[in-house]
């Protein structure tokens, strides 16, 4: 990355996605997989990356972030931190200790499980859900189902990147999830 | 947690200590659990944790914060962020899409693997370890040797939790790496 100055403001969305590194054929052959790491890695597209999240949750009065297991981590305790609300992590199963509720969600191949402490959140709560993607937006639609069955009010979904052409941002939405996404990406 | 406010200053690591929530018998029996959600669940305790963090590391020079997957990313994001470094996930085996280099480590009943991107960090990087406990140290150690065949200088290991009766904490000073934890529990 260039450490010139540029004359006008950054488009910061733009700026996000040209940093983000498109790995062929993985995990399979024929995907085109999208890799968070290098924005990570810079210091720079990194707090443009937050920031951009930041600001636009400074004043939802949020009281809470909720982050998917494991990438979701990378993001989501940040603006926890930056907003001065709670974090809860929404663990794959069986990764939390105490008591929780478990949500299941078709994959292609089989199900996969998620969970969530069971004290995590209470009644009218307002949590935001956290993801570094939404491809065909399992994991998030079974994060907000969980966070419901704790009584909370889930505001909206957040992650970095939409691959809409999977239709989990379509599936979301018309579940009644409003979504945010930087970014989005064709072909898959 | 009270809302009223202490005429002293705050004890920052007893504080941070006594909102860790311990789960008996986890994952089997004997096993005493120390879980850190609470402290992630509270916006005041979740700021006083990362601050001990960043006020430790704030002219320490570090190029980036590795975290150790998955609880190291709840804390290595917020702190690469405040302090205007880079992040580096150190994951488990089969997660990165990129060129990676892998190390396996010793369990109790067979081995473990966690891998790093080949292009994650360079020649004389100077760079943080974190992750949220150290129990046995497998996994820090093996991150370290990860780093330091990229060329990196791993300055320190840092958790929230030291378990000093497993012996990693020993065995990690004992090959040259320098740790800081906010607490210890004795017992297991």
């Amino acid at each position: 990355m260039s450490n010139a100055l540029a004359s006008a403001p950054l488009d910061a969305a733009a700026f996000v996605k040209s940093q983000i590194r498109t790995v062929p054929d993985w995990p399979q052959a024929g995907v085109q997989f999208r890799d968070i790491t290098p924005l990570l890695q810079h210091p720079k597209t990194f707090r443009v990356l937050i920031d951009l999240f930041v600001q636009r949750y400074i004043d939802a009065k949020l009281d809470y972030i909720a982050g998917l297991d494991a990438r979701g981590f990378i993001i989501g305790p940040v603006l926890a931190y930056e907003l001065n609300v709670g974090f809860i992590p929404i663990r794959k199963q069986g990764k939390l200790p105490y008591r929780t509720e478990s949500q299941s969600y078709e994959l292609e191949y089989g199900t996969a499980t998620v969970e969530i402490h069971a004290d995590a959140c209470g009644a009218g709560d307002r949590v935001l859900i956290v993801d570094d993607l939404i491809a065909t937006g399992g994991t998030m639609m079974a994060g907000k189902q969980l966070l419901e069955r704790l009584g909370a009010v889930v505001i909206e979904g957040a992650a970095i990147i939409d691959l809409p052409e999977l239709g989990g941002s379509a599936l979301l939405r018309s579940a009644g999830l409003p979504l945010f996404t930087v970014t989005e990406f064709s072909g898959h």
